[in-house]
């Protein structure tokens, strides 16, 4: 058995958490950047949690609050010259996770000074501020990983940051945020959970450990899945989600992801369609082609999921996804040969191709006429 | 759901892990020293392994041999002289609780000038020296805890640190070394283990992801007990054992333990029976006592150890435990009244008074005519 397991992150959850922890923020330094999008840490109340937190601290703050999704260097950029500026000794990312994942690359450019091909390849002689994390969604799990995803213009998708320097120093989590999210925004976090539980389980580098975690967070992750297609999930619910998403972060950072994040990318790149919807269109159509390779480990999904076949998978998550976008054939084409270049495909449990590639588009989504 | 998660140590099991991992020791420093006991670390080849993975690293040693079982203050105190007087960077803990708990405390000393109680009960200003732990026994789980227990002859039983900062930064288990443990240290470790599983899992402190851990490692322990009852346990039994003794540290680090130890610890300490041993006699009456609280708690550890009801469960550790050692009124008066005044019984899912532990004391162990 050969097992490894890392996750540094001080993981506190429960209502109230962040006003609660404020302790923990003291040690962190005297003063902190905020970073997050426009306006959704104002309207759920997180923002405001934070700074009642980081004063009661002693802590001093600014705020950087232009982090869009999806977000790509130039922001990180700026809001780097920021927290150089401002010579804070951490960084509060608030919001799900393009401002979490922000907040990482932040940390990095911060502290040294990086060209763009650098910036994801490391190293980092000058190491990283601290970073403390406030999920407001349940999907990423970025507050418990070391990966940050940003868009790379250059190569017309999204790159990852990938360094144990970067897990986040502290990971407050509390369920009161998730219920100003968006409808959509609820169902395609929850979607980018479920993808990382399943990735994660069936992928090359899974171990007990992070299968053990996985199966733990399917359970409520499908339960709020479902609670999604029925209407509005429940405190109790959208609790499990956030657990399920957190413990999927823990998942994935061990497991890394496969094929279907490395396939999704293209489609949130080129499609704009959002990243935790495009995992879940490709999802079902993965986990019957990993079936042929690996038929226990599905089995044991579909159980921890509460599917009694792929079918029955597929139909929970159309429960949520309404309309399938379509490709043109040149597209699915063009995506096939590029997600073959990244890693995700040595780490998917079956041999991927450009033939397989392109099947998994074609069935999972329509094709264009 | 209130939940919280922190293992900051960054945990790497498998064949041949110490010497594969120098890459990890390097950043820590240029001088280590070595915490282990005066043989079995040379008898299993540990310490060859962590003396040839320490000069890959370029890192000097030096060797502190003497940590008795069940260590005391003296001895720490011994080891951190030693520590300050070859400045050491770092320290390496190799061996079963014993070691890995005084490596933790002379992290500790070798950093501040303290009192005995102060060892205890903190501060500790100049923070503690970074301890890579390598366990050789499957049962403390002490490689990814925050406890270090010791002898305490002031109160005549242990007393705990309780302190973030003794965390191992590493822990390096590779099964191998289990084969040459005698038997009666085989048993009485997965008792041990066995033991942080089964409490973690009913105690008061318990959470949704420490009870999901326990319940993980629940299987491969009751596996690993079987067999040694049987006879010898296979690889395969050896690597379910030291999985699952590590993950039971996890679950400690956040449940705490629970009466079983505060009873525990007067057994060894006055009667000198092993520790795991010790709660291992406990640990089948302890399970029928919190059945009447907590019985839907019970019946989910009776599934997970792979037992039908509690009788099932004693049968499962008598058939490793041999005769039970016996008790004196006295002593068993003498015990209750002591095993109340520590923080377990507050941690127990079913309030316990003097009359509950004198009848476990009773139950558990005979009593001497």
């Amino acid at each position: 058995m050969n097992l490894g397991f890392y996750v540094p992150t001080r993981i506190i959850m429960g209502s109230g958490v962040v006003m609660a922890s404020w302790t923990h923020l003291r040690p962190l330094g005297s003063k902190a950047l905020i970073i997050t999008g426009r306006s959704s840490a104002r309207i759920n109340g997180s923002l405001a949690d934070v700074t009642v937190s980081l004063e009661k601290a002693g802590v001093s703050w600014q705020l950087f609050d232009q982090v869009e999704s999806n977000p790509g260097i130039p922001t990180c950029r700026r809001a780097a010259d920021a927290a150089r500026y401002f010579q804070a000794d951490f960084l509060v990312g608030i919001g799900g996770g393009s401002p979490l994942d922000a907040a990482k690359a932040v940390a990095i450019l911060a502290r040294n000074d990086l060209a763009d091909d650098q910036l994801f390849s490391g190293p980092y002689p000058m190491g990283a501020l601290p970073v403390v994390a406030v999920p407001t969604t349940a999907g990423t799990g970025s507050e418990v990983t070391q990966f940050a995803i940003l868009t790379n213009d250059r190569i017309r998708s999204k790159s990852s940051i990938f360094w144990d320097g970067v897990f986040p120093v502290l990971a407050l989590l509390d369920p009161g945020y998730l219920a100003f999210l968006p409808r959509d925004q609820k169902i395609n976090t929850a979607l980018d959970a479920l993808s990382h539980v399943v990735e994660g389980y069936l992928a090359k580098r899974a171990d007990p450990l992070s299968r053990s975690l996985a199966l733990e967070a399917m359970g409520p992750i499908c339960q709020g899945v479902r609670a999604l297609a029925a209407g509005e999930p429940d405190r109790e619910c959208s609790e499990g989600l956030l657990y399920g998403a957190c413990v999927g972060g823990m998942v994935i950072a061990h497991t890394m992801t496969t094929i279907v994040h490395g396939m999704g990318y293209f489609l949130t790149y080129e499609k704009g369609i959002d990243h935790g919807r495009a995992n879940g269109l490709l999802l079902g159509d993965y986990l019957g082609f990993i079936g042929e390779a690996d038929p226990r480990g599905v089995e044991r999904v579909l159980e921890a999921c509460g599917c009694r076949n792929v079918g029955d998978f597929k139909a929970l998550l159309d429960s949520v996804l309404g309309t399938r976008e379509t490709l043109s054939q040149a597209e699915m084409e063009d995506f096939s040969l590029r997600s073959l270049q990244s890693r995700h495909g040595a780490n998917t449990a079956r041999q991927v191709d450009h033939h397989t590639v392109l099947e998994l588009y074609a069935s999972s989504l329509g094709t264009k006429e």
